[in-house]
């Protein structure tokens, strides 16, 4: 499921920035498999907490991953979204202008995506407060956008619809970022045992780095 | 935590829209509260399983509640979101202008929350059902005050900032509208144990009205 999102969430940042509309199209209506996944992982966790009755780390590594697969399917429609929106951008007269803006973005955004996944994979705290600290650049680089396409706006206000449409692109690649820290978050619940989803990134670093 | 959520979203709107700037920073630093509430439940919920072994419809309302408690804290930090908006909002010049075009959004999500919650407290499929099928009205509301706010910044580029603004509020009770319709989809599951998070209303209703 995390691979698949995965490449969701690269497929969309390739369909804005390129204006690929065959490819727009493809990850705007491929999001059922993310879906049917996670009401999978959801019935198979369910199944194996009444059957199995699991304990101490099996039972955190089970509620983990339902928690995980609900962001994951949030990721997903997150580039569910940002692919219907470059289907529209790429049809818009000025959208050559202002596309490439939340390249650098999207990137960081999936880099802290694939750095939550690889540290899933190898159960590995510091990987994943790693991948976790780099999302306040992410935010940063979002407010940036956004005063760069407010300016934009007032100076073309013909431009405000492509404009906006970017913005929201920008905006769901930095809430990919955002669901990636709770990924990053519940590899540190699965190995230590400690809910550390409302704590700062400095608090989980002073804590277990 | 249902109570607490429901009430940040009262105030978010009533903050906003009436330009209470006392209001709006009580909701923009009370979302620790709901957060803290979040880490409890699955605490508890977590040591439910490891100590009762649930089986059943007993398993389904745990496993549901960590779900629930998930989405109320997204509904809360979407309240908070707005909360700090509303913040800017109110101080800015052109503000009294167009601080209440989300007011019937806001209206429309916040009945939709609190059908939700109604529902899981009586455990009313039936209940559940019908407030969820007031989400399409609100997605739609959502589009209509987007397409009006397009057209107010192409002709007052100088109010481009606080249109933006009031538009991502209207995003955010969007938002808390989708949440609460993953509230209710938890009613029908726990309730009749098959899980219908990603079929359409109308095929929810064909099923179970």
């Amino acid at each position: 499921m995390g691979g698949l999102v995965e490449k969701q969430c690269r497929n969309a940042l390739k369909a804005l920035t390129k204006g690929d509309l065959t490819l727009a199209e493809k990850v705007a209506t491929s999001d059922y498999k993310v879906n049917d996944l996670e009401v999978s992982i959801n019935a198979k966790c369910t199944d194996l907490l009444a059957l199995r009755q699991p304990a101490a780390s099996d039972l955190r590594m089970i509620v983990g991953v339902i928690r995980m697969a609900a962001d994951l399917e949030r990721i997903g429609d997150e580039a569910e979204k940002i692919g219907r929106l470059a289907e529209t951008i790429a049809s818009g007269r000025d959208s050559v202008q202002f596309r490439e803006d939340p390249k650098h973005l999207g990137k960081s955004a999936i880099d802290l995506l694939q750095g939550a996944l690889d540290a899933f994979a190898r159960l590995d705290v510091e990987a994943a407060i790693v991948a976790a600290a780099k999302d306040p650049d992410i935010d940063r680089e979002f407010d940036s956008i956004t005063r760069l396409s407010i300016t934009h706006m007032m100076e073309q206000p013909a431009s405000v619809k492509t404009l906006l449409r970017i913005n929201w692109c920008a905006r769901a690649f930095e809430r990919i970022g955002d669901h990636a820290v709770n990924l990053c978050e519940e590899v540190v619940f699965l190995v230590k045992g400690s809910d550390v989803r409302h704590l700062s990134i400095k608090e989980i670093q002073d804590r277990y780095l």
